[in-house]
């Protein structure tokens, strides 16, 4: 029998969750029958929307999450033991998968066989290559729309999707603007091509925008919302296109009270697109394009790795006050 | 010499705009020279964007607006004494207005000669067949690209765009749900078609839709903002459509701080995009498509109409009090 360590929600996150939230719980594996395979985590993610669905769901629930693992028993053909899959197993170190939750519709609950990644390091699959590469990619080139000499904004951009989309942007011939929360975070958007990198926290934004897009902006890939996008609508140009990828600002300010500034997006006729990256059905196509990038040295990306299952709160609670440099992930 | 009556700003509205906000004076209309004419205003415009406008300029400044006019003198052959004209000549009786002004680009300054709408009344040139029918008709049609059987929401439903929103709706095969300010304006909703209308004064929004609505709405045409939006979009179907024609919830509240709720613009995937009437260059296609539907009786109106040049203040002020059915217009 295989025992599996779980951190479920102790309670329900009030603001940025803090570690009294979780709690870690031994539970055995049930048994391997007809189809199913057991996996063991390698690699777990942390990502923000975590905290907007730990919001949402009663405590002593498992959190749920994306984890890059190693089939160690299989009753299924397709998935040999030493194979590696992106589970949907939650935060967790071993799990059963029927071979049902490979062919689900519900993304939060589909795994999928890893795709080969050699030489990059499989956690990738958890990053440039995985959903938050597909969020850069789709989100960037199918709701931004960008243009070649267009001006893009990017914020959280030293994180997994912003520092992807500040290097697919360049890719297209754009102006990009960034932000991020460190003078370490703005030297390196530097390093990847940002035309014009500031640190948010000892800056105005509205000052930075006067002074870098003097001529708009036209393609804003928001991961913050908030006061930060109020700060940004005005500088938009007509037509301009606001993805609305991520609003981290949001997901820690319980009432949700944060504008969007509405006579801003009627007079400039803004194009404002909710944006989940589960909307794309080409999604290999996606990481099969990143994996090219990556691997002909066209889209860099950097992680911060946690060491052990047990820093799994410490790794999540991390990305609210901006510790993580690129994505964040956990060796189990 | 002719003499032009002129409203101006007194002082920039606070708020609500005040009677003592505006201020009237009496001004010598300039020579009609070489492909000028003068016009002479029969009826006015009064339209919430109006105020949005007059907190931007300095106080002083004459009120910007629409009228349909006659022409009383001409040095133009196009525009004979007695044709008339939808003019950009702001809040006065009379003004000059040089060829060029029916040429330029800047929609806020561009005077049109108004399409023969015998045998309807001519004040139609500021309603459903002007501007406000073409807000509707484009911004409806083109922005929330609503399908026959999906459900459309619109708020300040008995106004000049509203109340013609709900009728195209319903002739697109859409179900409709209306909000509007009085009892009297919601039994005149149900009468236009709307299969539900609610007075949003005695009602709560968010009871209303899951009553209304359980099947989730696919568009949305907002003209009022702020709460109300927060309140609609949890009720948003995936991949809705909002079409942020106006905000008079934030016309009037000089903070702007009203809120977007952007985590549920991202989960919902929803598409909200700003709309000026003014982006549309098939202008006078629209205004035909109006008056056809008009005349068939496909799309009925309502106008409030004020008598007297000297109401224009009191009649733009009971736009925010909710004094108008349909579209609010001064006599002259």
């Amino acid at each position: 029998m295989v025992k599996a360590r779980i951190w479920t929600l102790a309670k329900q996150p009030v603001g940025i969750p803090r570690k009294e939230d979780f709690s870690c719980i031994e539970k055995e594996v049930s048994e391997c029958k007809n189809g199913d395979v057991i996996v063991e985590a390698e690699y777990l993610s942390v990502d923000p929307y975590m905290c907007f669905m730990a919001k949402k769901v009663p405590f002593g629930t498992p959190m749920i999450g994306t984890q890059v693992s190693r089939v160690i028993e299989s009753k299924n053909p397709d998935l040999p033991v030493g194979s590696y899959v992106v589970a949907q197993a939650g935060w967790c170190t071993h799990a059963r998968l029927p071979a049902k939750s490979f062919q689900i519709d519900n993304w939060f609950k589909r795994s999928e066989i890893l795709i080969p990644l050699e030489p990059l390091p499989r956690s990738l699959g958890l990053g440039v290559i995985g959903m938050p590469g597909n969020t850069a990619y789709f989100g960037l080139l199918e709701v931004c729309k960008p243009k070649a000499g267009e001006t893009v904004l990017v914020n959280a951009a030293a994180g997994a999707v912003g520092s992807t989309v500040v290097q697919i942007a360049k890719l297209k011939g754009c102006k990009v603007i960034a932000f991020a929360g460190s003078d370490e975070k703005v030297a390196w958007l530097k390093e990847l091509g940002a035309d014009h990198a500031y640190n948010y926290k000892t800056t105005s934004v509205t000052d930075c925008l006067s002074e870098a897009a003097p001529e708009k902006i036209n393609c804003y890939f928001d991961n913050v919302g908030g006061k930060f996008t109020a700060d940004v609508l005005p500088h938009m140009a007509d037509y301009g296109r606001v993805a609305v990828c991520g609003s981290i600002s949001n997901y820690t300010n319980d009432d949700h009270s944060d504008p969007y500034c509405d006579p801003v997006v009627k007079a400039k006729k803004l194009h404002i697109e909710g944006l989940n990256v589960n909307r794309w059905s080409d999604w290999t196509q996606g990481l099969e394009q990143m994996k090219e990038w990556v691997l002909e040295g066209k889209v860099k990306y950097r992680e911060t790795v946690y060491e052990g299952f047990e820093k799994m709160p410490e790794a999540f609670i991390g990305l609210f006050s901006g510790d993580n440099i690129g994505k964040a992930v956990v060796k189990a």
